[in-house]
């Protein structure tokens, strides 16, 4: 790679490549950019969403100022970090145009999902937990839904779908038949279509990564199968941020490979700098060649969460000609967060009331 | 068999003999002689109930004049025949003790787990119609709850217990993974154990037929999994009539095996008409070696269901003796059905509407 070599695309287009097979074998479809012009936000500017299924549904309904459904949710599995913002992100996005908005604090799916939470208790106080986190990134009471407190005809349709799956076909999606998994499943796909049976047959759109599309395949299968008149969901594909360690994934069960929304400066700032970069062995080598933005953690997390796209731009460029070495850069870093997380923990401490009230 | 033989039980407990095994490799218990001068009601003294699992948690509290929990209920499946009365008559029997009563109307269970209905609008319908009978029959309607219109912490309680099933536990017991069947399996036992959640820890009762001892033996391990304070729930075991022709059970696709709740008086002439007797070929013969009440498909009707122990007795010894012909027998059968089912069904006209009420 030649020095200040500005060709390669800052939004890293070179990692959907990676994705291409996936694509194909299952029927997604590239986001196409004049819907990126078209939505104008930098989730979809620098390809953090990549793909699509009947996400022209709702483009035709923004383009025609139509209503639609806008659903997602967290399960409730423990601390929320930086890669849950992004849902959100979207969701705020998306509330600009005329989107019903459904969002699922999905504590039932936490519990029987996951073997690590022994009782629903303990998921109710991690909804509790991320409610508050995620009222305070923006969203509205009144959009959200807790699953253990819904109306009856929500849990009636999961017993419903569950009539509509055979073992062949659950097996085949997703390769085993935990009973707490399918649970999991079958409100996943009533937390998709129930917003159908209140709003009326509509388009609606989801958010998910892309190793969640078996759910989106079994939601849209089911949704064809059921005794109601349903447009068949739409689903729109995040790449995940990944860990800050090289390698690693993000998870909740190794903190120094995430920033959590409850991280203190300290811990962000440790988090910081230790993180994997782009850069060179020496800093002479850095300043001759430039550091590699493409494969540096730091550069991922302002792709990934930094409102400015000029910002951004500009952190690439002088990166990649070697003007920014990593030490500023993770400097620049550890003040974008820990401004943002300050003031967001500011805001938790109200929320925190509201998410106990709404939860339990 | 020799004429007038009055050593033969006449409540049958010949039948029993053929249980024997089966209550061995369960782990039933036959149920036991005093208790049934306890209860003093003839489905104990007839033999009708002829096992129990742990009811001797329930007699406890009989006798300590404490509470307890029944519940029970009804699928949503199809039309009520005699046998379902049975469930009703135990049901009203018990709440003169200190019982919490709990009746289930299970619309659900009745969609989930049978092909032949195809949407919850077909299965509310079956569920109006049981409940209307079932409030005909002296049910109460606070003592009565529909599954589709439950509180959410009842449907939270099926997700969870479906964390605790695994697919081999569940195989091992019922020899299918139908995804519909598991949904009706986890709300039985949502229904047997939710009780205790509203009325605190409790020894429970519920009347069951011996083919369905699986959700007993499910339900119980479930109990003992779940993160709750419970007490394991006991269970009675019915005998089930058996259909009115030789060789057949009660079902409702074949109309003729069995008497309808609301079968005409012309329906009830026809059936029991055409329906086995343990009458010989001739009348001659019949006069002197006498009849079979044991085997007789009419004497069990009167087995079943005729309130006058004094009556059914009459009955055994007078057929067994040769002294009562078929068809002088069958005449009072219709005559007692006719006469049962014309009051029944003027008061099904009154209770339809609350029944509407109650699911809808």
């Amino acid at each position: 790679m030649k020095k200040g070599n500005l060709t390669i695309d800052p939004w890293g287009a070179s990692s959907i490549d990676n994705y291409d097979k996936v694509f194909k074998e299952f029927g997604l479809k590239e986001f196409p950019e004049n819907w990126k012009k078209k939505l104008n936000h930098y989730l979809f500017r620098r390809n953090i969403i990549i793909a699509h299924r009947d996400f022209d549904k709702i483009i035709e309904r923004i383009n025609a100022n139509k209503p639609f459904i806008q659903i997602t949710g967290i399960a409730s599995s423990g601390r929320m970090h930086l890669g849950h913002k992004i849902d959100i992100d979207l969701f705020l996005f998306l509330k600009k145009f005329k989107a019903k908005n459904y969002f699922a604090i999905a504590d039932i799916d936490g519990y029987v999902s996951r073997q690590k939470i022994n009782t629903m208790d303990e998921a109710k106080k991690i909804a509790v937990d991320n409610l508050a986190h995620a009222l305070a990134l923006g969203l509205k009471t009144k959009d959200v839904y807790v699953q253990s407190k819904q109306k009856p005809f929500y849990y009636n349709l999961a017993f419903e779908c569950s009539k509509k799956i055979t073992e062949n076909m659950y097996s085949a999606i997703y390769g085993h038949t935990d009973f707490g998994k399918i649970s999991a499943v079958l409100l996943q796909i009533v937390d998709i279509i129930h917003p159908q049976l209140i709003e009326g047959k509509m388009p609606s759109v989801t958010g998910i990564g892309l190793e969640q599309d078996p759910h989106a395949r079994i939601t849209r299968d089911i949704a064809k199968r059921l005794p109601y008149t349903l447009e068949v969901p739409s689903f729109l594909y995040f790449l995940h941020q990944s860990g800050l360690q090289q390698g690693k994934k993000m998870s909740s069960s190794e903190p120094l490979t995430a920033i959590f929304l409850d991280d203190s400066s300290e811990e962000v700032k440790k988090k910081i700098s230790t993180a994997f970069t782009g850069g060179k062995d020496t800093l002479e080598e850095q300043k001759r060649l430039g550091g590699r933005p493409d494969i540096c953690k730091v550069y991922e997390i302002y792709k990934f969460h930094h409102p400015s796209n000029k910002f951004v731009e500009d952190i690439f460029k002088r990166c990649s000609s070697g003007k920014l070495l990593c030490g500023e850069c993770k400097g620049l870093c550890i003040k974008f967060l820990t401004n943002f997380l300050e003031k967001h923990q500011e805001r938790v401490k109200k929320t925190r009331k509201i998410a106990e009230k709404m939860v339990n």
